[in-house]
């Protein structure tokens, strides 16, 4: 087993050594307020007694996951709380691939680069499959890269890093053809309360035996660094991820679980449309800053990231570089996220500064 | 792949079911109360700014991991912060089957269930090897069982579930028996802590790059569920392990390494020797009451448990849920264990009543 050093992390190392002042838009933290009754939620706990301060069950707090099932629709011995929704990943995907139905996982380019990792750690095949010319699903390509060796198909909606927030006719088509060559489909949703179109639907809504549904509360609740994240299992693989998770893990954090499901309960839906909103006014101040500046972009529907392309400057990590060192700007280089997009730069809009460096990035591409 | 429902759920399950009073001596959550640091620690955190509710380093807090390392005596850049022992065991096991030097674990027999569930999942094979009559490492017996399909070698000093604390010699020529066959030696020190006997070594002090030592903060500060382990893994692994901690796990919970960080520098030698002497206090006791019982049992050496065996009644599932019923003293079945101990029951000292747990079992044996 062959490990690669991630590439954020070599962008985000030169950004922080670099002289002057950079914007990092590298990485998807966002940079506003978590739910107050989460803070509130973590002061309670610190003064609860010692048994409070011992394992949960293995697979979540039983009041986590009524939670989560009752604002997902589903029995809640379907829902396992994970590590972060990339543990959650994690876990569909080992039980798409030991299941002995084939070796390949079909990923859609460009493709979110954790997936491939865990795809090769877990002694998968990666195949790219292309997808739109805006990042949305393509059918066509892949029923054509399917067949009998393909375990796993993984949908990311809305997508990180294009943006595409799918179609679910497209998804259901896309279920349909794992269906018919025994491969499960995880969907990762963990970016839907970020949903700009007001059309995402969720795959639960398919109603399938072969769809795992992720998600997390890292993005919607801006707390990527407390680790709460689910996977909605259909009935027939719940048994196998919980044992895994137990084998893993043994069970998630605590004080995370508890704080997280007292905000779910107490924050209102203002809290959540606060965040898209403000999103969207730096998607839109971000777009027009990259007219100014002549570059191609893909608008996005969802998630936190635009793609943009600068006539002339191929989004390599040596451009990237010299971004960084030349506009104060520091974005991931296109080619992090597999081939489709090796020629663009991927910008994450979860900075107060993301209007700034538009504006950088006007003024030192439009001086060309 | 197939997977077992752990025995620890079904006895919890049945002893939560039963009619009477049961005191519960099956899992091995410590009742006593977490370092006063901690909570403060977890009331500053909940008012940090929502920077320090991001994403910690992969591998990390840096203070958390500085402080760890200057603990054990090690670089800091050895040091991966996990979520639990658990996690940690994970992947120092991952890296021993992944370096393609075998496919066998010899475990020693009675055995941690979490281990061979471990090598099962990571596609290896185990092989218990038997220990001395008191649980300690039969060197012998290793030698005997290593081969060159050996990638691996799990230890766990002091030892659940027979409390032994293993003499370095011998774990210095297990060592060497790995270096023979190009195995790699886990060991997990997690109550290392709970040494009764003042003689405990670490394996680190070995200074061997076949050595993992994985530990963590579950037993030594009484928060189980707050998930902040650590492996400590030779330069030469360590790539390897950070790399699989963030394909499955992308990082563990902030709140929880802030709150054992602040916890680990502000807590006095007080606070562990009070655990300690708690539990000294309760094998003195849940002993004479074994005695007075007519029971055999190993007396421990350090962690938190006593196997003990009755005349006349095998520690089967069986009679272990007549115990619950009839005595109202939840333990452990032996078999759950390995093979070496299965006519034993294992009880968790780690509850207030464990002195009236051993009462009831010297009168339900001492009626017979």
């Amino acid at each position: 087993m062959e490990y690669e050093e991630p590439k954020f992390f070599h962008v985000m190392e030169y950004a922080a050594a670099a002289d002057g002042d950079v914007i990092d838009m590298v990485s998807g933290n966002p940079d506003w307020e978590p739910p107050a009754a989460l803070r509130e939620a973590l002061h309670e706990y610190a003064d609860r007694s010692s048994d409070a301060f011992q394992y949960p069950p293995s697979e979540g707090l039983r009041e986590l996951r009524e939670a989560i099932a009752a604002r997902r629709n589903v029995d809640p011995d379907r829902v396992v709380v994970t590590n972060g929704t990339g543990e959650a990943n994690y876990l569909a995907m080992a039980r798409a691939f030991e299941r002995d139905a084939g070796e390949e996982a079909l990923l859609m380019d460009p493709v979110y680069p954790y997936y491939p990792g865990k795809v090769s750690m877990l002694g998968g095949e990666t195949t790219l499959v292309p997808t739109d010319r805006d990042g949305g699903l393509d059918v066509g390509a892949v029923r054509e890269a399917a067949s009998d060796d393909t375990a796993l198909i993984v949908l990311n909606t809305p997508n990180n890093p294009t943006g595409a927030v799918y179609d679910l006719d497209a998804i259901r088509e896309v279920v349909a053809i794992a269906e018919a060559v025994d491969a499960l489909v995880v969907v990762d949703e963990v970016y839907d309360h970020f949903d700009l179109t007001g059309s995402f639907e969720s795959a639960l809504t398919l109603d399938s035996d072969r769809v795992i549904v992720t998600s997390g509360f890292s993005k919607s609740m801006a707390i990527t660094g407390f680790r709460v994240g689910y996977g909605l299992f259909p009935d027939e693989h719940v048994f196998q991820a919980k044992a895994r998770h137990m084998l893993v893990n043994v069970a998630g954090a605590r004080p995370s679980q508890y704080a997280v499901h007292h905000a779910i309960e107490a924050t209102p839906p203002d809290y959540y449309a606060s965040a898209r909103d403000l999103l969207a006014d730096r998607v839109d101040a971000f777009t027009e800053a990259l007219d100014a500046a002549g570059a191609e972009y893909t608008r996005p529907e969802g998630a936190f990231y635009v793609l943009a392309r600068f006539d002339g400057f191929p989004g390599t990590m040596a451009n990237v570089k010299r971004l960084i060192d030349e506009a104060g700007v520091a974005g991931m280089p296109g080619d992090a996220f597999g081939t489709a997009r090796s020629d663009w730069i991927r910008f994450a809009l979860v900075t107060p500064r993301a209007v700034e460096a538009a504006e950088r990035l006007a003024e030192h591409f439009g001086d060309r």
